[in-house]
């Protein structure tokens, strides 16, 4: 069990790490919400690099410290491109984000997710049906354990998803991000539960992809459950600032990139957060 | 003939509608404006979800309720996915829009454009210069008959598509939209013209791609004229209010965005709009 | 050698004429920063279109003045398209732009960037690292002549770069833009040192690759040396105007294109820059 303090200052250290190290988190990502995702990775300090192919995609496994992997709108060249780079991030102890973006839609996309299981990544985030489908794909909860449908949005609240999330945490040895109303990331023992963000977020593309590519900056400076809470966190500080100064999605999402350059490590470390156990 | 108050009646219901039901209305689109297009899906009340795969082109036409092709940023794999996934939406008896961006330009793009003809678009939105050259080469109108060129953006003025406009919604059945100056709207029997929007629209990319996306989110939850003019009848409104805050080009797409969102069923049911026949 | 008020009067008609010609500057670009060029077109006055397969490629080639070619996020049908299309580029004698981002990254990124060397780029634009990587894949610098490393982000300085731009423009007869903290652009014989721009532009995505953008718009109408002028000092201004208005880089990036679109041809063509030879 980790204690508030201990969170509270690995929290400080990555986000002073970043802003000192500009890391490159390179990210295989969907088209919609590209853009957004390399920005938000820029404002928190980070850097980006977005690829398609398989040979960029291992180039850039050997030499980031850490990786994005977002499903959203899969190409055909992915069933080469996700199993060779996951493999490779696996090989060399990377710590790497997955993103199951409609896990459950199409056939491509359930084999694709299927073949990323031995490939352990070290955070996963979505909402709470995604979370609680991957977690049925990959045979971790029974399948009647709860009512996560597939799709897009989710059909679920956050906290539905805890049993699932807890159990890919304990699967892959690393941590998850279920994003929502509040937020959950769990590293299988410890369960935090974090409020705040917008209800704009809803309202912009992306929100969560970028989350992903964000958590998985910080994953290049700090171990995956801290790399997740402070994602997870300075999303919900930004957003929350982020609202008071906006009429409505378009002025959101520029207010919301200026705040998450702005937050400092101060700030997000003394962020308000429950832990459960 | 529709009454202008059956008109109106129809847009603060579809209006309305679109806020409760958050309808999803998925997209293949081009990757130059996918992230625009999703945001203001989402701004108007609506949901996205875009996709490249065949198969996954199939499961979306068979679960959302409408969708969205817009053919500007063709990719090799298109020549399967558009076909399979506009015959599923035609068997389906889905509303879907078409959106022929650049129709005549390489050889892919008449082939996939010449192919999309059976499956009938319940809506065709374009500028005047695509609305003529699909209607050539789908054999509606004569050769000579106008002077519609191919290209990205429209030399001709939208009067002069008004034939071809009403000859394809006769051929489909279904609703077109010509986007320009003033926008012309037909079922093949009524002829609306309307004014607004703004001259920064011209100055950002996606604004009739994105008119394509939120059509697709009313076609929804109402019949496609109807669907054709609520979304022509948002952008004009939203334009002109967003350009009396705007500065340039940048402050304009996130002031539209906001005006997006804000615009009540009441302010689009009272609209000034003109019938011709 | 240009004399200052040449070069100046140069600037101030090729800023007028793309405002009254609006020529379209078509791209084949990367999928992360596509609409950001796009859009910074458009707000210089340009009209864009981006394309990814061979005939189109071909199709634009032909009827455009100029093209953008950015290797950012390459695709199967890369192999195919980039060397069809700059071959074209080549025989009609048009103008095009080469931006090599991350030259070094991987077999096929590597393979193409060599296939480009006959169809000589009129203008190359990129960081230091970039065009010194470039020089030597081409032979045109000794392997030992300087530090280029790999990878997105530049590790050496303009003024390092200095030598390869001189020896890469001598070889195609064209200009070449050196980007960074001061910009540098050569076409072999004259060589300018412009200052300006905000530490924004690291902080979001594509200030880069749309300066790559903007100087193919201002190619359609004047000599790669002007173009390539041009657009650095509509960046370095714009991007001076647009800090100082701005809290992060979500309001910079939208200020920023709003003062491209405000910046006349007199406010650039009085721009300071240097002429070293």
């Amino acid at each position: 069990m980790l204690s508030e303090k201990v969170i509270r200052e690995q929290i400080h250290e990555a986000v002073e790490k970043v802003k000192q190290v500009k890391p490159m988190a390179p990210s295989i990502t969907n088209t919609v919400t590209i853009n957004l995702v390399a920005n938000t990775q820029l404002a928190v300090g980070g850097s980006a690099a977005m690829v398609y192919l398989p040979d960029e995609g291992e180039a850039l496994a050997e030499i980031a410290e850490s990786f994005y992997i977002n499903v959203g709108t899969l190409l055909p060249v992915y069933t080469e491109t996700l199993p060779r780079t996951a493999r490779r991030l696996h090989e060399r102890k990377k710590n790497w984000v997955l993103d199951p973006v409609a896990v459950g839609l199409g056939a491509m996309r359930t084999e694709l997710l299927s073949m990323m299981k031995p490939f352990k990544p070290s955070v996963i985030r979505g909402n709470a049906s995604e979370v609680i489908t991957l977690a049925k794909l990959w045979g971790l909860v029974s399948e009647s354990s709860s009512a996560g449908v597939k799709g897009v949005d989710s059909t679920d609240a956050v906290s539905d998803a805890e049993n699932a999330a807890i159990e890919l945490a304990k699967y892959t040895g690393g941590a998850v991000a279920v994003s929502g109303e509040e937020d959950l990331i769990t590293d299988g023992t410890n369960v935090m539960y974090v409020k705040g963000g917008s209800h704009f977020m809803e309202k912009i593309t992306g929100a969560g992809c970028s989350l992903g590519g964000v958590i998985a900056v910080y994953a290049a400076v700090t171990d995956p459950f801290t790399a997740a809470v402070t994602g997870s966190i300075v999303y919900d500080l930004a957003g929350q600032l982020a609202e008071k100064k906006s009429d409505g999605p378009g002025s959101f999402q520029v207010n919301f990139l200026d705040e998450l350059y702005k937050a400092s490590a101060g700030d997000l470390a003394e962020y308000p957060f429950s832990l459960k156990n």
